[in-house]
């Protein structure tokens, strides 16, 4: 459920008048409640934008580092440290548990995910078993266990993974698509196989969320990257059961930590999206945060959505689309700042240390 | 303004009584007039999905087979004889134009529209000079002229081109892109040269539509095709004038040439496109048509929808798809079937020509 904890609550001196004296912006904002000031963080904060990740990786690839714990979380502390984000996100990829129990997929550097052998038939299946996170993912705790001792109390850790449909996409595919054709050709001419794979795959989501959570993350985020490449028809058939068990799968073990629900170029598909059970909405820029409202109630909480094209053009650029976000959301108290996708390579810190600097002096509450 | 004739003419009764005998199907759906069967055309339907194509073309540029009129017409003359669409569309490229005035675009095989040098600088926009159809692209003209005395009466012709948007986008980027980001860099930082570039691209749409219909073309569609990476806000203020300009542009020329608008993912820009002074709106499969019509009039008139990855699981697949697509339509009278994209280059031709089989033998209507 989506909503804020009251309605009625956005002016400021309200907004004051209610807050705990201990409150973390990110957990306030994601229940709804008011906060010190709006939290932000970004996707894909931590990794090849910063400077002091190049220089402190390799040429490996991306997996090796996620597998050694003092590197993952340094790396996920970076951009805690350079920028003052109100949360941090675990370095890590949505691929991780299908690579972990032996599936046979990898990251290709400048490609992205791909597989030898793509998932077609019930004997590949094989190849995905269930996971469990202690026994195929013990850096993945060791890692969240180090960074819940090292983040200040004020800074919440993210647990994530990637929804059904999206991992599966790239299980399916063998390598990212376009047309997402075989994944749609085993929706329609395979459904039971398509069931399978999204149960196994929903399975590797709770359990890699909930072990994550076990060991210190606060909250966590469902990444559905590509599920706008669905109508809504199919994606109320062939998606939206998936993610609701893996939404509720999570909540069973761990009834208190927020989830957000996100995906790119998803407006069609939003109401959904929310269907699935999720606490926060997270937006594209493509989905003005108060249209988000006007469609699925005033007391939607949601995350975003500044355009990531936006902070490639500089700070004025940036600042100018910040405040317009700001002014979108306004004032509402269940508002995350964060881009509407993850940060490009090749974007320029500098500018994301402005924006944060700008949303938390925009949206200070004065004591 | 894109209104059918009349409203409450959707029963096949009142079809039958209030069709003209000589009516060309394409003509009289985009009017939204009742037709003798719903027309059927594909975008990409001519070009590499089909063996005698494949066969007749060698490795050449597709821009050299676009410069041969003879080649050219029947290349466009194919999918006409093979499948009984209810139009023809030229076969030639959105950054034809471009090309022509010798601003230094190529189409790369297996990439697209690559420019050694893009444009970045007002300097640059020397290199684009105004299109005049007849002195940059005689052998589109004359391609036209041949098609216009070959093809059928009831097969019209559609003329082409890319919306200002699209067409800036691959001059700006200098290749396909998925972020977009020197194109929106342009938009916020250079909005004066962004304007120079969309006056000039509008031109050219203009003209070489206005080529086209002056030779013989019937209909056109604007390719505005990755206008969804933006959101509604920068659309309406960096597209849509350009693109009002261009309905306009062709409709002083051509006043009773009906005018197709289609983007990928536009859900969220519909409105907007329409705003823009097309007769007909193109639809991708992420927006139901009856969806469509809800939220811009029930006397909407709709090119689309199918998923082309549906036509890629077969026959059996497709067919459902397309019974769909029909349903959602609800026999209205302004309706032209077609795909949500264009045709992938690994569809199997049989499949489309189940497809155009039964869209006609469901939408015939009874003397």
């Amino acid at each position: 459920m989506i909503a804020a904890a009251s309605s009625g609550t956005t002016g400021p001196t309200r907004l004051t008048r209610t807050m705990r004296p201990d409150a973390v912006p990110f957990l306030e904002a994601a229940a709804g409640r008011p906060a010190p000031h709006t939290p932000v963080w970004f996707m894909r904060q931590a990794g090849r934008s910063l400077p002091e990740y190049r220089a402190m990786r390799g040429e490996g690839s991306i997996l090796d580092a996620i597998k050694r714990p003092d590197i993952a979380a340094e790396i996920t502390l970076q951009p805690v440290r350079r920028y003052g984000v109100d949360a941090a996100v675990l370095f890590s990829d949505i691929v991780v548990p299908a690579h972990a129990v032996g599936f046979g997929i990898d990251i290709a550097p400048g490609t992205g995910p791909v597989c030898a052998e793509p998932l077609r038939t019930v004997a590949d299946l094989d190849r995905l078993p269930e996971l469990d996170a202690a026994g195929h993912t013990p850096y993945v705790l060791e890692t969240v266990a180090l960074l819940a001792r090292e983040l200040p109390v004020t800074v919440p850790l993210l647990a994530f993974a990637g929804a059904p449909f999206t991992v599966g996409s790239y299980l399916i595919e063998g390598r990212p698509s376009r047309t997402y054709e075989h994944t749609k050709q085993m929706m329609h001419r395979q459904p039971e196989l398509w069931d399978s794979v999204m149960r196994r795959l929903g399975q590797h989501a709770v359990e890699s969320i909930s072990g994550q959570l076990d060991h210190g993350a606060k909250a966590f985020q469902l990444f559905d990257s590509w599920a706008g490449a669905l109508s809504r028809a199919d994606y109320d058939r062939f998606v939206l059961p998936y993610s609701t068990a893996v939404f509720e799968g999570v909540a069973a073990r761990h009834p208190h930590a927020p989830g957000i629900h996100f995906g790119i170029g998803c407006d069609h598909l939003l109401e959904s999206m929310v269907a699935a059970g999720p606490s926060v909405l997270g937006l594209d820029w493509r989905t003005p945060i108060a249209a988000a409202r006007h469609r699925m109630g005033s007391d939607l909480i949601v995350q975003g959505n500044l355009d990531p094209a936006l902070v490639l053009a500089g700070t004025e650029v940036a600042s100018a689309g910040t405040r317009a976000v700001l002014a979108d959301n306004g004032a509402h108290p269940g508002h995350i700042f964060n881009l509407g996708h993850g940060v490009q390579p090749n974007t320029d810190p500098d500018v994301l240390a402005a924006i944060v600097d700008l949303v938390h002096t925009m949206t200070a509450s004065t004591p």
